[in-house]
């Protein structure tokens, strides 16, 4: 089982040559030490890779100028504010103009970068993407897609939204459904990625009436879109191999997410209580230690770290905010990825196509009644 | 740790002497054997418990006299029919009346026994319960409760709904949580529960309108129902030592529920692939054993097998429906905690004591504006 982000398929266009990600170093728990031990872990791994490093100039150029060959790659670019985690994003919207997440944006905003990557508050980062990057052409609610472990042949699934809006109507799933399997199709390399319907259960009358009107448009605009439309699924099926991405609206989605990383938190718990319970179980630890290092792994939130802001004009990494060198790194592998896959024009075809079929569905169901 | 669900508390006044179960023997993925296995397993270990068993007559009276001891202790109630996992709620409501399912609320609604246990079918059971017990005065929507395994204590957390109803109001969530309080108090033995609203964030701001409306509601009415109101808890915080009873819709509850135990059997297997990864691994895996049989117990979710419908005139403990032998003695287990500790009064006399404060402060409101 490959557990790595695919690489980009050679036989579609995507972006040759270093690719640019703008990089918010502040914000995050850890602050900017490690954000920029981040960059430098995916620089000596990726020489296709330049940065533009956004926060205050002074402490930023000492950070990178210490570590070598990094100075090279990286633009400093002053911003002295910081956005806060406890920050209301109303107030950010109209006070952040001198933080390094504004100025992290704006550098895709200007296309001197392809994707930006942040650790700060979630709900700013999302409030200030969408004002300044704006929505794409039909999009009503932009939405946060992340890979979660699954038994799939690719290790991930990709579900969405998990906290962009705490609303989603037939419609904004429908969209989501198309910008899911855009990203699973440029992130993890699937050529016809399968979709689901969070639901629950996967019988047909199930669940609230937006669902069940999703249910019809989003199996009428899969063929079209190059994916496939497996109905409606159920909590189960988050980790299953049956289905590559999962639909749900934001209150939904971040429940389901916090739950799944809660529980296997605490299973990951209880086995370290097994293991510390006797003189036996210790030395069975040591013994296992390969095996156990190498299941810690395949959970580790680290290691799929990054929250992709979707339906923007610029792609938005969002990255965990107690994120470390390792989490960093692969979320700016992740940016990377996006970035070089050309999945921003791609994703922006897939939506502007499936408005167009909905507009005329909704047509002909007019025009029919 | 203690995770066995407590005894009564003796101060307060409860059932004394045998307490009679009712057992619904069909409908279960495994057929009546392990229904009837479960029940032997339930005898042996509780002097204190009879039953009413519903299904076939023949075969059940096969299957029980077979087993020692065990007739003296079982009434058997001919039911030919058996509501099957696909059968349509509203199907069963008007074609039922023949039923092992049918039967056994019966039993329950005429005051023979206290509880009745089902492996079948969620849907047509909770159609089945409300249309014969009726729901409790003022009771808008029964509710569906699990235990929850946690870091608390106890061992559990309390959570509902996980799929009664997809729909709840502010009303519906204030009663689920005097439902779940007083389920905490007699099924788990906490004197003073605290219960968390379940929410996309922790701040007073987040969320949907009836989730800030039952913010209100709930904090207002805790005190006099000898419970704590933390407020709004997150995804993370289901198996939290920080709270007791998590209330939600049953649509999200549902939904992670499934999730919970989705990620928990993921990481399970995962782990099972480690151990068989090497020889080293093997051995390990054979020194750990009583480690790792400790840690299965703890996360087995036939342990704490049953869902418990709140709010009827009668009470209703829903078992897995894949139950084996272990899974329905745990069904019965708390079928019996619930009856012996006077449960349903206790719970019909907390939701009446709500709604008369939940009137008085509309009153008050309706009286200021």
């Amino acid at each position: 089982m490959t557990t790595s982000l695919s690489k980009a398929d050679p036989s579609r266009p995507g972006v040759t040559g270093p690719v640019v990600i703008s990089v918010d170093a502040m914000g995050g728990d850890r602050g900017p030490a490690a954000v920029v031990a981040g960059i430098e872990k995916s620089a000596e791994k990726n020489p296709d890779i330049r940065f533009i490093v956004h926060g205050p100039e002074d402490e930023l150029r000492r950070m990178i100028s210490r570590r070598k060959g990094l100075a090279d790659r990286c633009d400093i670019r002053n911003a002295p504010g910081v956005v806060t985690m406890d920050d209301k994003p109303a107030q950010v919207i109209r006070q952040a103009q001198d933080t390094s997440m504004w100025s992290a944006i704006e550098s895709v905003r200007a296309g001197e970068a392809t994707v930006a990557v942040s650790c700060g508050n979630t709900g700013a980062l999302m409030a200030l993407s969408t004002l300044r990057l704006r929505k794409l052409p039909g999009v009503n609610r932009p939405a946060i897609a992340v890979l979660w472990p699954s038994r799939g042949p690719q290790g991930f699934n990709v579900i969405l939204d998990v906290g962009a809006d705490i609303k989603a109507d037939a419609t904004d799933l429908l969209q989501y459904a198309m910008m899911g399997a855009s990203y699973a199709r440029n992130g993890l390399g699937l050529q016809r990625p399968r979709i689901g319907l969070l639901n629950v259960g996967t019988e047909d009358h199930k669940g609230r009436p937006e669902l069940k009107e999703a249910h019809v448009l989003i199996a009428a605009a899969a063929g079209n879109a190059n994916a496939e439309y497996v109905g409606f699924v159920e909590g189960s099926d988050l980790m299953s191999a049956r289905v590559d991405v999962i639909v749900t609206d934001g209150f939904t989605g971040n429940i389901a997410l916090k739950t799944g990383e809660g529980t296997a938190k605490l299973v990951g718990d209880f086995l370290k209580d097994a293991f510390a319970n006797s003189i036996m179980s210790k030395f069975a630890a040591v013994l296992a230690m390969t095996s156990l290092k190498r299941l810690q792994k395949r959970i580790d939130p680290r290691r799929v770290n990054g929250g992709v802001f979707l339906g923007l004009n610029g792609t938005v990494v969002k990255s965990h905010g107690s994120a470390d060198a390792t989490g960093v790194s692969a979320a700016i592998k992740l940016a990377f990825k996006l970035a070089q896959s050309g999945f921003q024009d791609r994703l922006a075809a897939r939506v502007a196509q499936a408005n167009e079929q909905a507009e005329v569905a909704q047509g002909t169901r007019q025009a029919g009644a």
